[in-house]
């Protein structure tokens, strides 16, 4: 079974990263970027739970390992369950 | 108005940082993670385009910067249009 998990740093939280993506597009002539938050995209291949005990586990995954909770806000798809949110 | 890129790995080219998450996660009890592939997540707010120009815009910004294409492939989700791959 395929999960997607989606982390973004926290509003207020300083990135950098992205800025630099905002200003290099807008340099290239992409003047329509207003900003851009820099996060990362995981997609889990898991074997042998249910959807929905999958979102729990997946949950636990980012609590513990995938997201640093303090800074970041994760998101969990998972295909035949309904998406959840930190 | 908000547009999503997903940039992954191609099949077939290495992805050591997924293999160590998959490995910790393991390491951690969940022995149901067969596999994880470790991609790159942007939000990128746009100004003044109407969906179905800001996703050729989008396409355009990935070939040219946000994704490398040689090893790369990209899929881009613009609020109020169909979702693309490349």
């Amino acid at each position: 079974m395929k999960a997607e998990v989606f982390v973004t740093l926290k509003s207020g939280v300083l990135d950098p990263q992205g800025k630099v993506i905002a200003r290099s597009l807008r340099a290239l002539g992409f003047e329509e970027v207003r900003d851009v938050h820099q996060g990362k995209y995981m997609v889990i291949d898991l074997e042998g739970v249910a959807p929905e005990e999958a979102r729990k586990r997946l949950d636990e995954m980012c609590q513990k390992l995938l997201a640093n909770t303090v800074i970041e806000n994760y998101r969990v798809r998972v295909e035949g369950a309904e998406e959840g949110n930190s």
